[in-house]
């Protein structure tokens, strides 16, 4: 078989351009299709093509669809096809189930055929190794030049509740509901089903996306924005190809639809195992936290919290504050709830005095009316009704958790009986969380939410409760910024790199670069002998700061910088032991050392840090970071996160620093990062947050000419 | 009915002076009970004795129950009696679960009967405020003035395998088997034990303490340490009696027997919830953290993590180190369990280069020999068998984490049969950890052990290496100590409380204080005048430190504190600026700041703590503590944990630390805190780690007179 290769960037620039209602169009065959191929499918029990043809079988798909194997077997008492021209309907999806060596040519077949959407089940592509890689270009390119999509290589299958269509191989078939499902291994995707279907949960599409060679999650969240079968998006990720569009995709749908991902790869031997399983190197740590945050992803610690924080969120409504009330008749088991939503940060308010009168009234009188409200071991179903409703009228209250074991006075039906009672009189606007301690199992009567475990429920409500507030703070702007001169930013980084040197700048490169974005710099000059330094220091006034040059980091633990140096004589006495080219500065009086700073991630593109910095910085190692361009609610929560936030406050008798200047501080690295790719690393450490701005006193920059790297891909 | 209430300090004292034999033989009726009578067994449907003494029947007791009600109306088809004294044989054990208010004059009819074994289910006691404390009183001195033993008030019930008794009125019937359990909530009790059942594991035995007034979990671990029917302990605890007993006990029984627990009332609310809950105030959180940690006892992050390790450690070896193996048909699920074993202190080495080539060969091309080991979707259970054999066979390997989904090639029966066949032929000394990703199952063929989470199944497996360390680890000694002044010690002590005022030590008295005890401290002295001044400082050698002596905390913030004086010049410039009275010290030129202290808890005593010092103590926190006395094992423990490791080992340049005098420093604070419990608070901050020893600069230590608190319970 000859393929004309279109070049590759070409290809691939197209892909980058497809405009969202193009992505959805390309899309829909797999999805909705209405006639379907396995290509590969064999009459062998056990193989892969003709478990996946059975599997669609057994599901009920409203379509058509044709096994096609060479020797046109029939296949589970349906007539095979010897090749896919010979079927006379036309056929919207090929799903490609053969060994890696032929699977170009029955594309190939397929694409003639003007099947505009393959799947490609088989295995031995990019995940194996550089010739993997090679089949598995070639086989992009075919697609594309047909103007096709291509799902995988490398998939467990594709499933999809309107069609009722199950093409995939596993042994669970796929609860149909209304999760949409992305999974970035298959193996997962079919622990995941499992896990679902033993909630009750159901997905309205399951997308195992293998190598991601053209579909992408980026792609699949485009797809389930508009689908109106899907209310809600789980993926599991180990990796990204495009990261900057899944932020910005991903913050778009977020606001319409909750996203929630697991994201593995976060320890060494995870990624090592992740980027030797798949054909995608993982990610960093950071640039990911950064991500999910900025884009309003909720993101899973572990595999159960995922579909338990997902049953939670398409079960009920989002609290609207992080107070939560826990009703119980199970006082030990309020106490671990009550450790755990503090964990997460949820509140436990006491309820109003109202409604702990009318407590006092309904319960016992050794039961407890405060928050947990422990109802104890003899309250009836009736007392779990009415309780429930007190509390949930409580202004004070946010969100609802019922703790219950069963207990004479009130079996567990009795008590799910209770919520379903009040759910469907009430229709409450809070979220009632059920939770049947310890129980074996996990669906309760009409319940839509349950949990087993008091850790679980509260796990969960927190995710939806950082939900709520995500969609209740507006996103932020990227804003404009004054004083801004580009070009002669523009300049000194050309300057820096005509040097071809490594890259560092130099004291009056910092001074002019951070200056031509409106950050200003501890005012200081390099003498170069004794004289320059007497006239740099009558220029800055004294006292001043004296330092080596040249001596690279951690100067001061050398010896190499002398604090507070008043006078000439004492000028010349210090240049003497610390040699020359010296630095000086004016001496600062501030109290608040920070660390502010860019750094470039190969993939996510500049993050903009800020953290404690001076000694601190190193011991600590507390700086947040988010991905450039940073918007003003991104700024402000730079400034606003933890041990920065102690800092600013006013730390050890220092007064608050000025929030304002550290807030267009950040704006302005991002702007300068964005403007300017060149620059690698940037810190300004320390800088002094001082009561009326800001000012760093040392920096280093690192400018290197950008590489034209291989083109991103959709994902 | 009339009680002669002996003095209630000797009764305490008594109890704290029972030896082991003693309390054995005194909790025997309530495990082996031959005849045991339900005191308020109520015919009523219902009613907590009559649902007790029918679960009593149902679960087939071995021995004789004897329904009580005032009316002798029989109880589900047996003769009642109106009571206890109409009982012709003799009783073991009798049950209340009469109102509170007749509690008393039930209790006296079976202890004057001569039963000396009383749980009382009855709640109406402390946990309902000060008069219920006064009945609850009263209770314990009737029992013990008749040599018995009170379980209880306000419990659940008990219920012991070997006689097949279920003395519990939940409505969960508790599995019979070799964990025993203690719990302080009957709520968690019920769903603890329902969450056992679906796990597959049972009780010997099932005790819910309540108010423990009398019987504590201290007492039912020198219980479980002698009964052979218990292979591991399992403690839901909400707060402490007496931890130091727990303390020693528990640090001998988990020698022997693994001790796992679940402590609750970490956060305000959760303590407040347990506070009102239960009679007993709730522990601090550091202070139960170091006793753990010291006590070599299981501490389990939530309710199934306490279940899934019971679970693991019951069934399976330990293993010898913390190299863990990941053998999976699912990639995507390796990397997920790669990220949660390193996140627990596990690693994944990489395999010998003869394991990986006999996977090579056992394996298909595209499957990965690293580890985790990715065999692929299509491995068969033989294929499973053969690499289990192969990678716990790798002496790289302490430990196999098998993970699965189920698949066409290897449905789930395939591969517990792979499992089964490796432990019936082998019996391998490596735990096997097997993950049945996402199943809603819980129990697999005849394995011991599974999991449905791959995070549960590190975080299980962490534990159990954790407990392999502890147990390989020798304790440490609490060392004799040379060059200890005590009589000069106590003097100091005795001084400042005699001046009765706030209890802060004069600089003189601290320098003595410490000295006493061969700790060091900065040569310094106290100037009042400038005569005074220059004599200190020509004693003590320029440069020196100048501070105003009555400043308290932060001195340097505020500028009252001059560094590096080296002249009379300059010292009297300095004093005149930051007057009268003056402290001043040798300047030191350390590097290494810690802090050395240590702070009396209420309940555990005084703990020693050591960590990042100077400014750092403020803005981090990382002090690690453990309760006095410390060992050697501690001391290591304290100087090589967290930040302070990496202080001492040379931060920024500075030369390693002394280990060994920091260590000998703890040692000291140890001795001194146990030998004068008058010692409150005491902070060497900054304490500079030198190259050779140490050096305290500045100290706070404030005493009070030991107040005789109510003396401390049997827990």
């Amino acid at each position: 078989m000859e393929i004309s290769l279109a070049p590759t960037e070409h290809l691939l620039e197209w892909v980058g351009a497809r405009d969202h209602e193009a992505v959805v169009t390309s899309l829909r065959p797999f999805f909705l299709p209405r006639s379907v191929a396995i290509i590969g499918a064999s009459a062998r029990e056990g193989s892969t093509g003709g478990d996946l043809f059975r599997n669609i079988l057994h599901a009920g798909f409203t379509g058509v669809v044709y096994p096609v194997n060479s020797s046109a077997t029939p296949v589970a008492g349906v007539r095979a096809y010897s090749s896919v021209d010979e079927i006379e309907d036309s056929i919207d999806l090929a799903i490609i189930c053969t060994p890696a060596q032929v699977v170009l040519d029955v594309v190939d077949d397929a694409l003639r055929k003007g099947i505009r959407a393959i799947a490609v089940i088989s295995a031995g592509f990019a995940e194996v190794g550089v010739d993997g890689q090679d089949l598995q270009d070639e086989l992009l390119a075919l697609v594309r030049m047909h103007g096709g999509r291509l799902l995988g290589p490398n998939i467990l299958g594709i499933a999809s509740a309107a069609p009722r269509l199950n093409a995939t191989f596993g042994a669970v078939e796929p609860p149909f509901g209304r999760l949409a499902l992305s999974s970035q291994s298959g193996a997962l995707g079919v622990a995941l089903l499992d896990a679902a279907r033993a909630r009750g949960l159901g997905v309205s599409a399951f997308v195992s996306v293998g190598n991601t060679a053209d579909v992408s999650p980026n792609d699949l969240l485009e797809w389930w924005e508009d689908d109106e079968t899907t209310d809600l998006i789980l993926l599991y990720l180990e990796s990204f190809g495009n990261p900057k569009k899944f932020a910005r995709l991903a913050r778009r749908v977020a606001r319409q639809k909750p996203i929630l991902a697991l994201k593995s790869g976060r320890s060494t031997s995870g990624r090592r195992a992740a980027s030797s399983h798949t054909a995608a190197l993982a990610s960093s740590e950071t640039a990911t936290a950064a991500l999910f945050h900025q884009a309003g992803v909720i993101r899973a610690e572990t595999f159960a919290e995922l579909l338990e924080t997902a049953r939670l969120i398409a079960g009920q409504p989002l609290p609207s504050g992080n107070r939560v009330a826990v009703v119980t008749n199970a006082g030990g088991l309020a106490v671990i709830c009550a450790d755990a939503c503090e964990s997460v940060g949820l509140t436990l308010p006491e309820l109003t005095e109202e409604s702990q009168q009318k407590l006092r009234k309904l319960l016992a009188k050794e039961a407890t009316v405060r928050n947990p409200i422990d109802m104890l071991g003899t309250a009836t179903g009736e007392v779990f009704t009415e309780a429930i409703r007190i509390v949930l009228a409580d202004a004070r209250v946010d969100a609802l958790i019922v703790l219950s074991i069963p207990m004479a006075s009130a079996s567990t039906e009795r008590i799910v009986g209770a919520i379903e009672h009040v759910l469907a009189e009430d229709k409450p606007t809070k979220p009632i969380v059920p939770v049947f301690a310890g129980s074996a199992e996990r669906v309760f009567g009409s319940l839509s939410v349950s949990f087993n475990f008091p850790e679980s429920a509260a796990h969960a409500v927190g995710h939806a409760a950082k939900r709520g507030q995500w969609l209740r703070r507006p996103l932020g702007v990227v804003p404009e910024l004054d004083g801004i001169d580009f070009a002669a930013g523009a300049a000194v980084v050309d300057r820096a790199l005509a040097r071809d040197d490594d890259g560092w700048l130099h004291a009056d490169d910092i001074e002019q670069l951070l200056g031509a974005y409106g950050i200003p710099f501890v005012k200081q000059g390099v003498a170069g002998n004794l004289d320059e330094a007497m006239a740099i220091a009558h220029e800055i006034g004294y006292p001043v700061v004296v330092k080596a040059a040249e001596a690279g980091l951690h100067k001061s633990d050398k010896g190499l910088v002398a604090l507070g140096i008043s006078d000439d004589e004492e000028l010349a006495a210090t240049v003497e032991r610390i040699g020359l080219p010296a630095l000086l500065q004016k001496q600062i009086d501030g109290k608040i050392e920070l660390l502010a700073g860019v750094v470039e991630d190969a993939l996510f593109g500049p993050l903009v840090g800020l953290g404690p910095g001076g000694v601190f910085a190193e011991l600590i190692a507390d700086t947040t970071y988010r991905i450039a361009p940073i918007t003003t609610r991104d700024a402000e929560e730079l400034v606003s996160t933890g041990r920065t936030k102690r800092l600013v406050e006013g730390f050890r008798g220092a007064p608050p620093a000025d929030e304002a200047a550290l807030i267009d501080l950040v704006l302005r690295l991002s702007k300068l990062a964005i403007d300017r790719p060149e620059i690698v690393e940037l810190d300004l450490n320390p800088l002094f947050a001082l009561p009326e701005g800001y000012l760093p006193v040392d920096a280093r920059i690192r400018v290197e000419a950008v590489r034209e790297g291989p083109p991103l891909k959709g994902w």
